[in-house]
């Protein structure tokens, strides 16, 4: 009895996985197993933030034992400027790792041709998101883009010290109106750090919550820090039922913040808190 | 509302604590907050074995990034036959880092000196429980001793392997018409390689399950391995839910025996699983 559950857990996630609406990119294309089984799983992800002091070759071997396969890339492991070659090379390194790129992001968009090489970096990597932070006065010309190019964009919400997108509610207010391919990457520490109930802006969001960076952090207020998942004050059973109940197709990112040079137990913790929440809530 | 549910299950947690049966060891008593709010958590500790590889100070550094502070000591760490001088030495050295030693084992014991010693030495480590191995004559004698010295014995079991104590049935067969300090240590990766099931087993022990060795396997069968909890075979929302079950009071002590050169993101990982596991389930 023990045995079907968790084979039905695992035939659930990789049904997910497969019916994800996120295109593979071409050669570097993923062998995925198709369940017919497809209940409502969270796929765990890893944000790239989290490697900031790390190469490609050691994020990998870090992925590879925490048995994650799903990144999304930052700059500094795929430069926005890099050559069609660059960017096969280094999809290939991670496909070859059984690791998809799903989404690209953070990317600050300051100006229109920021806006631009954002997408045209996107197409060129192959995913149908972007996580970016447009400034105000580019939504207008973003959402041209996303109707064009049929690439979704997630803007990004960092915390009190965000003059843009503070919190969920910033990004929600100015795209609800938009093109439906325009949503909100919510990072629940930075949310929590403006004091946001998590579980309502969920549930505000709904369809328009197209990606998650998932962590804890010490405390509602703006000076908390990041922390291991489970040992801060984010109410994780809550969050996992929110998504459950808005039906959350995206994946949930792990972004670690903590112990950067060293930061491998951490998100082994954090990894493993996240994944026994959503365990236990199936 | 998050926050007061999150320090909730913290004051819960720090209540069981306090209320656990287990006398503190002298000069190296651990200053301990108590909370009158006592509900039923289920704290989280490490089996010895885990750090057979790691000498005291290294043990210790990983159990202070865990944020653990229950240990079942292993002789490796605490010889039998140390001095008193060396007991309050190595249990000031896990005191000064806020971690209680709470259990000694696990010893086998196929002689009746064996079964003197390992009481002497639990007498003079100072705590209330041995988890140990008796050969099956010696039970009688080892009876007469839980009772004279007041200090109980959980009994381990080993698996497909063990020709005296293979699954908890075998244990529990041969005590339960025995004095109440008489129980078990179950563990339950060797259980679950018996075949046995562990909802069952855990209600069958009841008030005898004294001690829980928590790890994963790959299987339910012999040749199955031990893996991340979370990655296995192992049902742990149903083990937690069977725990609060039985009102389970003792120590959930992760044992992780894979990677044992390199454990710390095997046992991190496992950590978090289970204690996001036990957190969703409150």
């Amino acid at each position: 009895m023990e045995q079907s559950r968790k084979k039905f857990i695992q035939q659930a996630t990789l049904g997910v996985a497969a019916t994800m609406a996120i295109p593979f990119a071409g050669k570097a294309a993923i062998a995925q197993k198709v369940s017919a089984q497809a209940a409502p799983a969270l796929p765990v992800g890893i944000a790239g933030y989290t490697f900031a002091k790390f190469d490609v070759e050691k994020s990998i071997a870090m992925m590879k034992r925490l048995d994650l396969h799903y990144l999304s890339v930052k700059d500094f492991h795929l430069p926005l400027d890099s050559s069609p070659e660059k960017i096969a090379a280094v999809l290939a390194q991670f496909a070859a790792a059984g690791i998809k790129v799903y989404t690209v992001g953070v990317i600050y968009m300051k100006t229109q041709e920021a806006v631009d090489t954002a997408f045209s970096y996107a197409k060129k990597v192959g995913v149908d998101m972007i996580v970016g932070v447009p400034n105000y006065d580019l939504l207008d010309y973003a959402e041209q883009k996303v109707k064009s190019t049929n690439i979704r964009l997630a803007i990004h919400n960092h915390g009190p010290e965000d003059l843009l997108y503070p919190s969920p509610k910033e990004v929600l207010e100015r795209i609800k109106t938009r093109d439906t391919k325009m949503g909100l990457c919510m990072d629940i520490g930075h949310a929590k750090r403006t004091g946001a109930n998590l579980e309502a802006a969920i549930k505000e969001a709904g369809p328009r919550l197209f990606d998650l960076h998932i962590k804890d952090v010490t405390g509602a207020l703006k000076e908390a820090k990041a922390i291991e998942i489970g040992r801060g004050v984010i109410d994780f059973p809550g969050v996992v039922k929110a998504l459950r109940g808005i039906s959350y197709k995206g994946l949930c990112s792990i972004e670690y913040e903590k112990d950067m040079t060293d930061p491998l137990p951490g998100i082994a913790e954090s990894t493993g808190f996240f994944k026994g929440v959503i365990t236990a809530g199936m």
